[in-house]
């Protein structure tokens, strides 16, 4: 589908093109369940309960962040998995070969933009990948944090489907503390509680 | 479900409760269909795509913007179907006592964040209703143009299954003009189109 014969602008065709490309994202579907445990939940869904949440929770990240830039990367960070799929966060054959997979999804996403704003957009996806600034740290904390509600608030469903164990939770989740020590700490306390509960494997 | 038990602060606990809630705007859905005619997409999915587009379109509104704020209120703008559920926008008996259900849902959901939250959240999302803003006017253009540019690639599949006509969709959506005169010349267009390829009765 192009937009070549309606009343638009290259520019403007190029950024409904993408628009209309990204749409996909709405039947990647991830390991984690919503919270009435009914289905699982999809990478748009994700990205745009990470985007209130970094509306909401920025008070909480390590330093003085910006807000809207941690939203911006949250909104785009999972674009990728359109042509690389989603890997699920304990699985480690998965992530073989995974960056290579998503840096070629990123060339050939991103570049449907107008020039400008392809880098703008490649820019925030690989600082939200190098998780390096205070704001891609964040990011990925919310990241992990949300999925890990997920978990505990249907009683582990995820994680019971997938064997997981508290010490590979505790190690893959452990850089929430890089973004956010107030929400590391709440998420340590939850880890617990879930063991405690038997939603989680000790 | 609540935090109490858990390492947070009672301003946290508020936070994440709502951020538990919202969860639900999952289970809305609309009567737009995905761009692969699949299945019709929910609220989490809308607010999404429409947080994306308000980030690469901002420069198409009328005047300067804070893309930001547009973004902000699209990411919430539909929280209130959690207790109100959606109207389909040409659905009038629907219209009828939507605005009380909305507003009695608003005072609820909005009032279980941190009282600052709330009122910054609920006065974001009363400006989003109102539209009297330059950012709200293209927040509800974006809201507008989403489902029309669903509908006419999908072949016109929602508004043929509600007999849709040309006149009521040039009615319901010309409000795109005053948020952007570029994306409604590009909407009308795409109306028009539509109408030749027998996607929308004439």
């Amino acid at each position: 589908m192009d937009f070549s014969n309606l009343a638009a602008t290259e520019k403007l065709q190029q950024q409904l093109a993408f628009i209309h490309e990204i749409d996909k994202v709405k039947n990647i579907f991830r390991q984690t369940y919503l919270l009435d445990a009914n289905r699982k939940e999809n990478d748009a869904e994700h990205s745009w309960h990470l985007a209130v949440m970094a509306m909401l929770l920025a008070e909480h990240a390590n330093t003085d962040i910006d807000a809207f830039h941690v939203v911006r990367m949250v909104l785009i960070h999972d674009l990728v998995e359109i042509d690389a799929g989603d890997v699920y966060c304990y699985d480690d054959a998965g992530y073989v070969e995974k960056e290579k997979r998503e840096r070629e999804a990123a060339d050939r996403i991103f570049a449907m933009l107008p020039d400008e704003q392809a880098h703008d957009i490649r820019a925030l996806w690989d600082e939200f990948e190098t998780m390096e600034t205070p704001e891609s740290q964040f990011a990925a904390a919310l990241d992990r944090l949300q999925p890990l509600m997920h978990n505990y608030l249907t009683g582990g469903q995820s994680w019971k489907e997938h064997g997981i164990r508290r010490e590979l939770v505790v190690e893959r989740n452990g850089h929430i503390a890089k973004g956010s020590k107030v929400l590391w700490d709440f998420a340590l306390s939850m880890i617990d509680d879930a063991v405690e509960k038997g939603y989680l494997a000790p």
